[in-house]
């Protein structure tokens, strides 16, 4: 696995939440400091599940940072839409 | 419509976001300082979409203060299921 400045930020997608948390805990176990665990629109709450599952069953002294909510336009097929996006601080 | 301690408190559910939009803004009509979007499971996705059409579409000033994330335990048909929550706080 290579290692950029990206490293500590997972995006959640379609997959299982349990593929996220491997993520997050895989990001943290290579030193991460702070984790941001971001997602857009319906998957926002996915990405809540995520977080809550880590500090739950995994990483129980991880602790939640700032949450930040807000709004990206991204292109539809009949125009731009607004979708919310949220990004969620992880740190140990 | 009565008044009472829960006026601001809006839990957002299965309706279209724009009801919740509605309730927001007849709180702070009706002289709330401070409205608490909250909601649960697959719906946390939709209280950021509330809060943001309400921000972006209806009361410019309003300002999002702390957004809590936690997990609660709810009786399932298969026994206790964890389910994520998300309590945003607004402010005008």
């Amino acid at each position: 696995m290579t290692s950029n400045s990206n490293d500590s930020v997972i995006f959640v997608g379609d997959k299982q939440p349990m593929s996220y948390v491997l993520a997050v805990i895989t990001q943290f176990q290579k030193g991460a400091k702070e984790v941001f665990v971001k997602a857009r629109g319906r998957l926002t709450s996915r990405a809540i599940d995520v977080v809550e599952i880590v500090k739950n069953k995994f990483i129980k002294d991880v602790k939640i940072g700032e949450v930040k909510i807000s709004t990206e336009q991204m292109k539809g097929e009949k125009g731009d839409v607004n979708v919310s996006v949220i990004s969620i601080s992880l740190t140990k």
